[in-house]
């Protein structure tokens, strides 16, 4: 089974001007991925627009990056569903497509957690694939306590990992591993504005769709060196940017596409609808963080 | 164009014991309906489980829907979406196999109002049949104001009419002729609870998944007749079992399902998870009151 | 300790025409009430505008209440408050003012548990009065488990009932029956909606402010003579009104004053602000079911 | 009418370790307050635990205050309520008590913006005080667009500012300020995470509780002057400890009643229930922060 850590980025799904999926700039992105040295790729999670494609774009996408990355760093994706019968069928699509494991969400407004964890009985029993379970509140509004873990690991044996998503992530990471112990891998998340603290913690990566993940990944690798001091300094420095990103929430995915596209990795900033657009202002602001970081490669005149 | 009018009945979408769709009991119940004398019927809304359905089976439904009523009654057709890209993609299949009307919601929790009347905009955009706004704040979460509705008639050319879900429907129905006057048809809802006032405050019908049709058909019939003592009356007498089946709100499909089995017009019960069940005393207080009411067709021992 | 069952009416709080409590129209409802066979009031409740009220209007309200009552019926009254300590405080003034028994809800949004059961255990022991708990998602954002009311049983050695304001109150009820035993009297809700199943269900009465509670007084000793026929007989008799009536949830305290004034029970139906106000249909209806159903003290003349 | 502008940080309440109101500790942290180089100080506000105080406690923070300030700086109250006959009522009290401004946030869940509009004219015209609009949808439920604040500009003569609180604050801040041009003051939020941008954007200050107002200070002060890179390299400097007490939200009042008495200001961290608590590691990792920032009044021997 592939062990699942470090930086594990949620893909964007690119789109054309016309609003089709792209997949040479999918091709593109994905070397982009690698190239910056992410330690894994999540595709189909809520930046990669999942729940605005059909069934046969999912498909498409997937395919298209089981080719590309071709075994280079472990492809998980995301099969979150209003019910439990679709997530089944996404889960045996993935497992057919051959991708290395998947990620799942409580279905959004189920608050009975017996039937939560009925789903991930059922979903989790559908492949041999490791689990991912997404604890995703805002989106979700599924609050999941440590007792629901502790039933996960008992209830689900491809459970392998969480993935952290409730703010604050810190004390829920610790209340996680008091209940479970080292039986799930954590990731954190919120674009990673806790990445340090979450590491010191315990948790073994992060999962988010943060425009820069090169610089998650020269964190990431100082801090599995041992070198604390250097992962803290770098942490420090690139916050600035890390902050200004992750303000726009779960409408960020504008945001993230406009600076992909300023660097280069994809053709187009498109975003399906509905969806707010950024204003000019916003845009700038990030340029200039990123220039006064020292980041030259976001060009204001790609945008 | 076809009018829409009268007991537009929200139908279930029949699984076997499996959980895969049923087709013998969707002929079965749709035949039902119609001897019930529903003025039409609307597949694939929240009662229809439509967001637990696959791409396929949606296409299954409407296909073997349109076989079986054969244009007896007008069939109007869900294509609510968290995108717009989908939205038009259903409402292209829709318009393929030769529905009557589609119904669309606001995207679930987009709360520009800009963004959700652009949404309508290229969904009625992308076919010549008439559109059904649905107006369901507590499954979306996207409250309408009146005003909503003047941008809908302006922008949205084949908007034909508006479900009214939001509760109180009764004053939200006012206010919206009020503003677009009789450009738009107006549905009632909320299970039929205030059927007989939403027909005195201009109402055109009802859709609603209520498990006894028949009984709103014979008020709207005599309503529609001018009788309106006789649709009060009709009304008041059945009360007690509309006002008991509205109780279950969403999760109401459950026992929704569990009346139509037990009056022989679906031949299992079946709702795709996740989904709460229904305790036995319910089922028997439901008996007890549709037999109180000399309603003998549901057979407890069906259950 | 005074047993609370029965029709125990959530009292309005009257004000006269710019808003001022009206201490001789309190006096005046009070008497309505026991002339219409309540068998406890509720005071300082959602429909008493309890959070729109100064501490010192809070102390008028209960003090004149005392007073007018005498002991014909026991009093209860409501002391939540977003935070333990205000809610003490109410506690230990209704103490003081000789009340019969306190009602409280979790403070709003509070969705740990544990604090919710810190809370309610704080409160109890601030003085000896039986102790309701309130059971209102909606208004508190609090949903309450069966395992919730385990706990109380356990840690409030005052709590003495549950009002169950939960949609579906059926099925709760029975669950909190099930955990609890006969420890906890439980209160139905919801308008008077499922007055009669709730009773079968085992409920000793119901907590509301429906305008008619001689109606519901009707049904409960019809039940309580063990005549259930007759019960339910009047209550689906009375149903049309009940069900018109409670269509506008948390904001139908100002249809409910307009009742009482039309019935001759208070003075003015000022509300206090922000509050939506009643479109004039809407009382035309009120008043047209009342007297469809004989009940002609509702005299439109009054409004 | 006194200028609003500048870091006008918003008070703790302290309360001895029963739970009393603590008087000294409040004096002692005012002066705190006044030492860091505060423009103003705001009380009563969610960090002040406003809705946990009986009214007698408002009056005697808000009477205190006004001695130990003694006119050094203006003091805000904030005068939120669930009703306009209260808002109105506190608003009297503070102008009595000689403030400089009141502070209001719409009544929790009243999304009916014309009623919200209604409660702000109303409580405007209850005095002659500046009035600040609070701008907090995660509390208050109610979103506010940027046409509301045009109509508070037309009907609201006392509204001078809006604190905005809104997430993301930078975009509003520019709408806002598109459609009230210089007619209303801004103020920043968020626990200062964007308060460079802020400021970049037009805000003429920050309202938050964050634990190192002396920080803000410096950065404010910079910014007036016209040396935006000193207020900028002194902002990306103190990110690091923004960011991190900021992830507690609207819970954070505990771990900054512990930041404030580990900095000295204050005799007890205690918070009035129902609160959660933070957890050692939390408190360390804050230590661990503001040490590594070279700031080192921050004792943790006095948690």
């Amino acid at each position: 089974m592939t062990e699942l850590r470090g930086v594990c980025v949620i893909s964007l799904t690119p789109f054309d001007t016309d609003g089709a999926v792209d997949l040479p700039s999918l091709a593109n992105l994905l070397e982009f991925y690698i190239k910056a040295g992410v330690h894994g790729v999540t595709l189909l999670g809520i930046m990669g627009e999942a729940n605005r494609l059909t069934e046969a774009e999912r498909d498409q996408v997937v395919q298209a990056t089981m080719e590309t990355v071709a075994g280079r760093v472990p492809v998980i994706v995301g099969c979150s569903a209003a019910g439990t019968h679709q997530a089944v069928t996404y889960v045996k699509r993935a497992a057919a497509a051959g991708v290395d494991a998947v990620m799942v969400a409580p279905p959004n407004q189920i608050r009975q957690l017996d039937l939560v964890v009925d789903h991930f009985e059922r979903v989790g029993a559908a492949s041999d694939l490791p689990l991912v379970v997404q604890d995703e509140p805002v989106t979700t509004g599924v609050v999941l306590p440590p007792s629901f873990f502790e039933q996960v690991v008992t209830r689900v044996p491809t459970a392998c990992a969480v993935k952290v998503e409730e703010s604050p992530t810190l004390p829920k990471i610790s209340r996680i591993r008091e209940v479970t112990g080292d039986r799930l891998t954590l990731f954190g998340g919120l674009g990673g504005m806790y990445f340090f603290e979450e590491l010191e913690r315990g948790a073994a990566g992060i999962m988010t769709g943060f425009a820069y993940p090169d610089l998650l990944v020269a964190i990431y690798e100082a801090h599995q060196k041992g070198d604390k001091a250097a992962a803290r300094s770098l942490f420090y420095q690139y916050l600035p940017l890390i902050r200004y990103e992750a303000q726009l929430g779960v409408t960020g995915v504008a945001i993230r596409k406009l600076a992909y596209k300023a660097r280069g990795a994809i053709a187009s900033a498109y975003v399906r609808p509905p969806a707010p657009t950024v204003d000019r202002r916003t845009l700038r602001e990030l340029v200039d963080i990123a220039q006064h970081l020292g980041l030259t490669d976001l060009e204001e005149a790609r945008l």
